[in-house]
């Protein structure tokens, strides 16, 4: 009974990772383009006014269970890996 | 123009900013219901085997932008912000 109940939510948790991922994924997407937008204008890719606001956005609307602080780290190590995935965009830009 | 299409991409970036962190949570939720039913079954939470599970689930679905590396490190650091909230809980219940 106890084992069922384990795989009944390892399943659910699979299906909310695979959920995860694709948001992750369309998140890059969409910074991907911010990129290319923000790359055409001459701007620079890294704004941390606009990285505040966003975990400022975090902060007003969480609803946990995690601490706003959790999210934020989390949210940080996203942001992070957007600005590389940008930096490989342009890199490839210089190169065509 | 430009300005006007990059507040339009920053819109939908935030709505997908508000998506994740929903999803986060929902993750985090079922976590601590995990928790829970392995602390009554007297067994350990922290699990590799099923987190390196987790990780070539992502692997076998990734359809990018970010890479599966990038992913994997993303989702490592999301494991470990779980273990941290079932670790509360457990303590919580100690005291209880």
């Amino acid at each position: 009974m106890g084992n069922e109940q384990l795989e009944e939510l390892r399943d659910q948790l699979d299906k909310v990772n695979l959920q995860l991922m694709e948001v992750i994924n369309e998140r890059a997407s969409l910074v991907k383009e911010i990129g290319r937008v923000k790359s055409a204008q001459g701007l620079n890719r890294f704004d941390p006014v606009r990285e505040r606001k966003m975990l400022d956005l975090i902060a007003e609307n969480n609803k946990g269970p995690f601490e706003t602080s959790t999210l934020q780290h989390l949210f940080k190590q996203i942001f992070k890996a957007s600005l590389e995935i940008q930096e490989d965009d342009h890199r490839k830009a210089l190169l065509v």
